[in-house]
């Protein structure tokens, strides 16, 4: 078939004049000429496009301007009869935060004096404060995207049984081709020239160049250029806050992970300027959650006891001079009126809790409610 | 002192005269009599007291009349990643059930044609069915009292990790001195007179004596007389039917276990006469929950899918000509609208719907509910 191919063509060539060969000529400049504004008009397109996607993004504010923050003590992991269930009650502590869709996890100390061992890196681990170090470094390690893993969590003993935890399977946990405008990546420490923003993989086929020069290693949250040229080496995008996914797209993106050396510092070291506007503490001794409405709020925290309940933790926490943990709350809520065991299980309560508040934090957003707040 | 006291006495003995010695053995004999009077007296009482109880026992009916069954795959079982976690999921499933006060656990097989290994005293393990039977069996494991476990669950392969289970903690899981009405027994292999009932070994001090002879080794739910002779060598109460707890006490008092061949004989095989009267599956592609309210039940049945959603269960199941699982209940629900996890597995969704379901079923059954339908 090829041969036959290039004999016709042998063939034709033999019979042109040389007239038509200059306006052959002619036509192939013409085309290349064509081609080349048909790109320049592409690109032209292509930056339109940008500006407009950039003041979409400053208009469209339809997302989830609230969080939700949930705090525990570390100690729970110490409840495991095993290393693999310690593991994988870590992973059911993270999966019910995701489901819920929370932003914030604070694990803090019971033990209250042990402040230096949560300090820094994670490094610092004393005998004692480990249970809240190792379930901080298991809730990160869940929450960063599988094909990041490898870079952000060296091999640790805290990870050793990490190959049993369940996927939290959240939106932010992208597979190679699945199609999403915000992804999470990491800056390549590849040379970029003057004027060009860095490389970032993001687990994509192709590396994405953003708009910023920024230090290699950094974990970023990209926003993905709507229109992309399929010919680039690389896909374009820009450098947003992490909250952008949530507050401008409306999506879950996962949660951050904060330690809190005892009870009182998980309010005071609140990384919202304004703190937490609504706090909710847990226990079988609250007021019964049916009876209870939740106010529009901006930062909503729900606080968890260990074993012993937060008494424990207040006990304690020597900033706080109360023995009834509920005056430390906004409301101190039963939320499982009627229980059929005689202790719920601290990541069970999490489940539950927070099933039980969804729709009261969706009625707290609903068009009534704030417009009641506003009259 | 007690030289003294002797010497007292004998100083004492030689003075009385026999006319007084007469008067003081009269004055015994009339003590005696009145001992054996009081003695009558009591004994009357007793027998007094015990009608005065049956009597109650008939009028207060004021207990919890409604069941709730849940019903899941035992297929659940074969997605944990090792022997011990599989084991550890299972006892997942009975604490979200106990939480709850579920009354019913229906394990159900989800190959369909597999029924012969479902049947029997669960000992024909088959490869394929056996997710099921050994979910069962550690379901029924935890809710038997522990100390009644020693008899009614020798030693298996399927319990081999069952220490690393989390206990009930239910109403009648009772520690040896726990004051409670109602007592779960196993009827003891001891010669009784004729006339006379068995004696049980309620894991108390001492063995109960019950108002009827049955076969040793019988698992029983006994009550005890509210009144109790001290000096007895046994307790004395009486044998009830295992729902009284629940229909006289308000006591909610663990779970049945029933295993079906497919989905088709949860609803078919149900062991209430009228069958389960309000039906609810579960789904994500379900319709919000939060739109929806619960008319009074007698028996309410909440069916949960296993990997595969109940798509899957309606597939495998030959007596179902439907495709859509959603036909086959009163409610088909989504009970975690907004999720933040693309899926959640069965053992968290029994948590979430539950908690969800929980203030429906109690609106269900206040009063303003009740008038509305008998009006
Ligand atoms: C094992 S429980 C604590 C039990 C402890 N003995 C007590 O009485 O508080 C662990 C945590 O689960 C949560 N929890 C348990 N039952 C709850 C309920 N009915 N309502 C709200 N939270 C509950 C609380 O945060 C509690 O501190
Ligand atoms: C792992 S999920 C099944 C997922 C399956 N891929 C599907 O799409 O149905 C297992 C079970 O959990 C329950 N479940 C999961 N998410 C739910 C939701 N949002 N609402 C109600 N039930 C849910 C259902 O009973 C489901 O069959």
């Amino acid at each position: 078939m090829l041969e036959m191919c290039v004999l016709i063509v042998f063939q034709y060539e033999e019979r042109v004049d040389w007239k038509k060969r200059k306006a052959q000529i002619k036509e192939v400049q013409k085309q290349r000429k064509e081609a080349k504004l048909i790109k320049e008009l592409e690109r032209q397109k292509q930056q339109e496009a940008e500006e407009r996607e950039k003041l979409e993004r400053r208009q469209n504010k339809n997302g989830r301007a609230y969080t939700v923050s949930v705090a525990l003590p570390g100690s729970v992991l110490d409840n495991a009869q095993s290393a693999e269930l310690r593991t994988y009650l870590a992973g059911q502590i993270a999966r019910a935060c995701v489901v819920f869709c929370v932003d914030e996890i604070v694990v803090f100390d019971e033990q209250g004096e042990d402040a230096k061992s949560v300090e820094g890196d994670f490094k610092g681990v004393g005998k004692k404060g480990h249970a809240s170090i190792q379930l901080a470094r298991i809730l990160q390690y869940l929450e960063c995207p599988q094909y990041l893993r490898k870079s952000f969590f060296p091999k640790h003993q805290d990870l050793q049984y990490a190959g049993l935890l369940n996927p939290l399977d959240s939106p932010h946990h992208m597979r190679m081709d699945d199609e999403s405008e915000y992804r999470e990546g990491i800056v390549l420490d590849r040379p970029t020239k003057q004027g060009q923003g860095s490389l970032v993989n993001c687990g994509m086929r192709k590396d994405v160049r953003i708009d910023k020069q920024l230090q290699a290693g950094l974990r970023v949250t990209v926003q993905l250029n709507k229109t992309q040229i399929q010919e680039s080496k690389h896909y374009k995008g820009v450098v947003v806050a992490p909250h952008v996914p949530r507050t401008e797209g409306s999506l879950y993106w996962g949660y951050s992970v904060r330690l809190a050396s005892c009870l009182s510092a998980v309010f005071s070291e609140s990384p919202y300027k304004e703190g937490y506007d609504v706090t909710v503490g847990t226990s079988e001794r609250g007021s019964s959650m049916d009876q209870t409405t939740l106010p529009p709020f901006k930062h909503l925290l729900l606080v968890f006891g260990g074993l012993q309940g937060l008494e424990a933790s207040v006990d304690a926490d020597q900033n706080l001079d109360v023995t009834d943990p509920g005056v430390l709350f906004d409301l101190y809520l039963n939320t499982c009126p009627g229980q059929g065991s005689r202790t719920i299980r601290t990541e069970e309560a999490i489940l539950v809790t927070m099933s039980g508040m969804r729709p009261k934090i969706t009625a707290a957003f609903s068009d009534a409610s704030i417009d009641l707040l506003k009259s």
